[in-house]
């Protein structure tokens, strides 16, 4: 990367990316003609003019990020896609794998020998081992974990022993320390001995013989320090702590709230044991937000846009099929009238109007309520506060909307009865929408589980079935 | 905050919140008690016991850094809130406006006067000002900016200037600059006469008389290299530099992808104007995706959790009168059929699932082409290949789900042609909602419009719609 490569950077990467396309095609191209020519001349086979322009992609692949690099896998289709995977320099293949996303690092690996394998992964460090680990075949990970130093093995089944959502799992071990009584002139030498620090060294940590952690030491207070004073004197107590089974998600509020670099990770007895980085968060954020917005939708996990059909409709089955049961509920809510809509067919244009509002309004109350808790804003007490404001929303739209579809109806069917019971209905299905919007998750998170999961199945199956039978049998009683 | 007060962070932070809430209802209970005592005798008014439980909270207060007197406030009643926002320091003020969501904010600035927003804003850096502006009252803002040194004056301008989105309202004007001809010993002798360095700062920026960008000395560099080096000789030419105008989502991905601390922003003549840090962006990231994840669900913008129900209305009616509209011509669609259902009525209760099933299924298709697109990973040539293989999981999709339906709807009414034509309505609703998946937000897209708002509930009308259409049509075709 020089710097000009870098300038508008995303117009840069998209550029890169038609780049590495056009290239490719180029060289297929020449492919398809060399083939061609084979059969009639054997000696034009390695054509200069192809040789060339591989080299070409070649050279603009090693100058890539590998960041970059992972990003152009994931937008090429497989076969393009292994053929790239085949020009990167051996030394970058642990970074890509890294980088790319579950499911495209799924077709990478599977594409790799042992001792392609064995030799990325001994590229990178413990705690990026641990990540790759799920993904990686039982006997590389045995062929890695044999040729790993004693230090970084224990390092490295530390990091796999951590469940995913915790800090554990985001800790790294490369960590400074330095003592209490030292000087800074010295901690100065010390580092100077170094060759580069660890990324994301904003600070220092200090900790006494049992490596058990005192404070922490701000590389800018080494700087505007006279080096002449002592760690102690100018190193800090104020610190946020880490353990390695918190919550990985409050860990990332943390440092969200008070804009942190990196924190130290301790065990019980504050024994320091790695750290997170500012990094490894940001990561975090981006997946959790991520495979919340799939899940919302339906999908299992990230998918490989170029994914087989049949792995795609295996990453979608599980939604549509808990759709299928509530829509079967539904349609028997609906079968127990079909009398009533035998006598009166408007009713079957008007239902999926009642149901519809309610499911909208339902999943406005959810989300609203599923974030309140996910930041820690709801508190036993707050709860009849939230119940009594959202029925007070529902109800001014239920008199507001329910006018509305009331007067629609009459527009449509001149039948100012049909219109009241429309209207009667679309109240009581937002008051339904409103109060189970606040019970569902609030249930969820009281019974253990996460809110964020299936609340908005659950309240669009309530809202739906439950909306028309508060219609049909509203319908019935009156206007029948 | 002590090191102590800072373990187990969430917790923390959690028990916070109950500390202020049981102080607070004290407070209230004894403030009861005095005034019915009021009436009785003056003289106990005010009785010491409960000033001393006041004292008690404004201490803890007085002890909360700003981002967590925010969460706090947010986390309170109106009333509650007020009241605890009257306790805070008024050095404190400025801060903690910054940290809490645009809905709570508003309530504390319509709670201030005049002089207290003036002192509020003038703690805080021309960048952060800017973030505050457009929620302070015009009069207001004339007097801080009165008030601002003439170089301040300029950058409050300047932070003002840029859209939302834009890298410019991200940037911070803390940097440090060094010539390149200087050796690291000048810089750090230099570095010394500074107090502290501005927060994230990991590199100071080398630049010649006219301000242009050099290159950048990584401040690992500085504690690990000869100090009797010049700063031209281990300053890194290899940088991010970021342009006022870019998209802030796009530098987001550059902190991303290339774990950035801090990023360089240049004019056109790559004169330095100021920095982005990471705090910034992380805060962007997690704005952004709130504001998505709220506006699928049909919420115009965060909402303040105890907001006024009036309030609440406003933020939801747009979508749920979009949703409306699509019902109503949903219904009209059913209503063509009416003849239909009146001969079979059967047909009433099933139309709800082909609906609900397109729909989900379309919805899946059109996130993860949302997210592509999102991610620069769809290409034109692209295009193609993905209608392909979304249209193959649509028909997969649709002979397994279509032959579900098609059971389901055999047992319950023992009609074989029902059956089929549920089976065949149900392939074709998903043939249709994996096109207009893909080609929906694409066009989107291409229109210059942001695939991610709207794409979900135009895919959902005409799933439904469609839906309706497509099972009626079939059925009256073969049925009746």
């Amino acid at each position: 990367m020089t710097e000009k490569e870098n300038n508008e950077d995303s117009e840069k990467l998209q550029a890169q990316l038609q780049r590495v396309i056009a290239l490719l095609s180029k060289y297929k191209l020449l492919q398809g003609f060399v083939n061609l020519q084979d059969e009639i001349d054997e000696a034009l086979a390695d054509s200069s003019i192809q040789k060339e322009s591989l080299d070409e992609l070649r050279q603009l692949i090693d100058k890539l990020h590998p960041a970059d690099i992972a990003h152009i896998l994931e937008a090429l289709p497989l076969d393009d896609r292994l053929f790239i995977w085949g020009m990167v320099k051996p030394e970058n293949d642990g970074e890509v794998l890294l980088e790319a996303s579950d499911a495209v690092r799924e077709t990478l690996i599977t594409d790799m020998g042992l001792h392609e394998l064995v030799a990325a992964a001994e590229q990178l460090d413990a705690d990026e081992i641990a990540d790759l680990a799920p993904d990686l075949p039982q006997d590389v990970m045995e062929d890695v974990f044999r040729s790993l130093p004693i230090a970084e093995r224990e390092q490295l089944r530390a990091a796999m022993s951590y469940p995913e959502d915790s800090v554990g799992a985001l800790m790294d071990f490369d960590v400074i320390t330095v003592r209490e009584d030292v000087r800074l002139e010295v901690v100065l030498r010390y580092l100077r001995r170094l060759e580069e620090l660890p990324d994301h060294t904003d600070q220092l940590f200090v900790v006494d013989r049992g490596e058990h952690l005192k404070g922490v030491l701000l590389i800018s207070k080494i700087l505007v320090s006279d080096p002449e004073v002592r760690v102690g004197d100018v190193m800090s107590k104020e610190m946020i702590t880490l353990h390695p089974g918190d919550n990985a998600q409050d860990a990332a509020y943390a440092f969200e709230r008070y804009d942190l670099v990196s924190a130290s990770i301790v065990d019980k007895d504050r024994k320091l044991l790695g750290r997170v980085t500012v990094d490894a968060v940001i990561d975090f954020i981006r997946e959790k937000t991520e495979s919340e917005a799939l899940s919302l939708a339906g999908l299992r996990e990230e998918e490989d846009l170029f994914a087989p059909v049949l792995k795609s409709v295996q990453n979608r089955w599980v939604w549509l099929a808990i759709n299928l049961v509530t829509a079967f509920v539904a349609s028997r809510v609906i079968g127990l009238f079909e009398d009533s809509i035998e006598k009166l067919v408007a009713l079957a244009a008007l239902m999926p109007i009642i149901a519809g509002i309610g499911g909208n309004s339902g999943n406005q109350t959810i989300t609203m309520i599923v974030r309140a808790l996910a930041l820690g804003q709801i508190n036993s007490g707050g709860a009849w506060k939230l119940i009594r404001k959202e029925v007070g929303v529902s109800i001014v739209n239920g008199l507001i909307w329910g006018a509305v579809v009331g007067l629609f109806t009459f527009a449509i069917y001149q039948n100012v009865e049909l219109g009241l019971v429309m209207m009667l209905a679309m109240l009581l299905n937002l008051l339904l929408a409103a109060l189970l919007g606040v019970l569902i998750p609030m249930t969820l998170r009281k019974l253990g589980r996460d809110p964020a999961l299936g609340s908005s199945v659950m309240i669009t199956a309530v809202t739906d079935s439950g909306g028309f039978f508060i219609f049909l049998s509203l319908a019935t009683l009156f206007l029948l």
